[in-house]
């Protein structure tokens, strides 16, 4: 078990029979909780309990899906602690995606002022993102992840394994992030992952530890996001936009499917406003898209995607922020661009592959 | 203006116009907002305007009352501030009393995981109790304050000009805390207020400072709420029930209220367990009596009561948890009493003034 450690807590990588039932041996805690969705509890929850073993523990059920990570699945969350009778010495394991650990973690810290709580990541986005940096929180009005707070958990676990009941469309979509990490952080990196032509032969064991140290370095280094961790927002202002668009739709986008549109976009951006040469804008356009395929944004829907960047948690002073990237390896933040060059940016994204 | 200098913020107290000005003189904020109920929008906005000597701000409003102070208003809060399209860089102002500070607070610190504000707390309790401490929170499911966290203001400011304002109730209510200060900490200071015969002769703008330094001595020693601070729940646990089950009918108890009763119930427990001499449970039961009045209890809710007490948020390993006294003036955290001992309490507050 290879264990990566932040300040204030360790992320533990491998079987997690192998590591956290040590862990929970550990803790004073007076009762354990799991949350799950249905198809955490389907596919995960069988390997999570062969590692712990017996221990008794209570479920909390929530539905599946970014369109339920909302107050009112919080409520059915705080609901079923108190009809439980949880204490402040409870302890809550999340098992899930994004949506779980964020939203599980959020009602975790505000729960009586908050109880302590784990996460177990069982996709491939959640272990390569939501795992380092305390951001947890729900969508709101709207938009994503405005409504939230930071606050660190005990412990991570992240275990290959889980990613085998992965859809290969999940598989990708959190494979943006690593691709992401990559452009903002470490060029050679970018080198090796542009070489990948097929996804189904990684081995993400292996693949997610340098990725997840590019984060670890970025937060480590500004923990509130004062600073260069809006790098890691890079494709995100643009992306997060896409997604929530497109989660009204009836074709909704994954996270990182919305956040490789973002990256085009903002690719794009880079060069316009920064210089980032053109070649490289097409070498990462044309990796995004043979991976991830095209998603047109039809242009009606601009004025939208517009509103919605403005009003993204990310702003100052009434601009809109972006991360932008160059040289390649490096990011730049708050760079601020106009609404007709964001419409641009989403142009170039909408013409690629029509060559 | 007097200045109570804590780790994070200062508390300033005297009049508004005094030190609220040059404090945001000293900020950096794109946008200031005020929260308000229709009370405090009539009765203390235009001390703050004259204040602000014509600085822009927006009004975010609230509904006036405890049984508000909920998801639902927060719902309303959040929305008006994304319908202004608040950015992390807004200055929140929070002015009224608990609820307001208190759910205001919470609002701004989960709004786009944390924007700053300022409390000016508007009613005694408020002032005497949610100043210092950085408790913020709603209620849920029946129950007070259950969801919620710890987070400090930027400042708070008191001005001892709103209680002109307040109904006479409004201060009892208040003074219910500081008679608890004493209680827990400073039995000279106990000497001192048990010998009040009126509140209308209370100069409070000079009475609240010493009740004021005895929480921040407390709160400072543990921010956090591990050890002594529980020293603060004296009267709570008992109390917060009464508050709950009294929310839910028509005649609704104000939180000072029902911690006066608390406070005569737990210093009969802490008689009984801890021997706290009875001549002074008595002084305190006909001091707190002759204040308040009597609010007999109906022994048919004594298992509610005992119910909502179970699921305190105070409580660990499923005991209720209380913080007693004894000798007067010393707190003794962590105390467990019996559903039976706990109903004797309440028999005996019952009993008050019918011998």
């Amino acid at each position: 078990m290879e264990t990566i450690s932040l300040k204030h807590y360790d992320i533990f990588a491998g079987p997690l029979d192998s590591g956290l039932p040590a862990f929970l041996a550990g803790l004073a805690y007076s009762r354990l909780f799991v949350t799950v969705d249905e198809n955490t509890e389907r596919h995960c929850l069988p390997r999570l309990q062969a590692a712990l073993g017996g221990a008794p523990f209570a479920l909390l059920r929530t539905p599946a899906g970014e369109q339920h990570k909302n107050l009112d699945t919080c409520r059915l969350i705080w609901q079923q602690l108190m009809e439980q009778e949880a204490g402040r010495d409870a302890l809550l394991i999340n098992l899930g995606g994004g949506v779980i650990g964020d939203m599980g973690g959020f009602c975790a810290a505000t729960f009586k002022r908050g109880i302590r709580f784990i996460q177990i990541p069982t996709t491939l986005l959640a272990q390569l993102d939501a795992s380092i940096g305390g951001k947890l929180g729900i969508d709101f009005f709207q938009l994503k992840n405005s409504i939230g707070l930071f606050q660190d958990p005990l412990a991570v676990f992240i275990d290959p394994a889980f990613l085998g009941a992965l859809p290969a469309r999940e598989i990708r979509s959190g494979f943006a992030e690593a691709i992401k990490h990559s452009l903002i952080a470490d060029a050679a990196q970018w080198e090796q992952i542009r070489r990948i032509s097929s996804l189904d032969s990684v081995d993400w064991g292996a693949a997610i530890l340098p990725s997840l140290l590019i984060k670890k370095r970025i937060v480590e280094e500004d923990p509130w996001e004062k600073g260069i961790r809006k790098a890691l927002n890079f494709g995100h202002t643009v992306g997060h936009a896409v997604e929530s668009l497109a989660l009204e739709s009836d074709a909704p986008l994954l996270h990182g499917e919305a956040v490789a549109i973002g990256m085009v976009c903002e690719a794009y951006l880079s060069h316009r406003l920064l210089g980032l040469p053109l070649p490289e804008v097409e070498q990462i356009s044309r990796f995004i898209i043979r991976i991830f395929g095209r998603h047109p944004i039809p242009p009606r829907h601009y004025p939208t995607l517009l509103a919605l960047m403005r009003n993204d948690k990310k702003n100052e002073a009434g601009l809109v922020n972006f991360s932008l990237i160059n040289p390649l390896g490096h990011a730049c933040i708050n760079q601020h661009c106009s609404p007709e060059l964001i419409a641009e940016s989403l142009d170039y994204y909408n013409a690629l592959g029509n060559e």
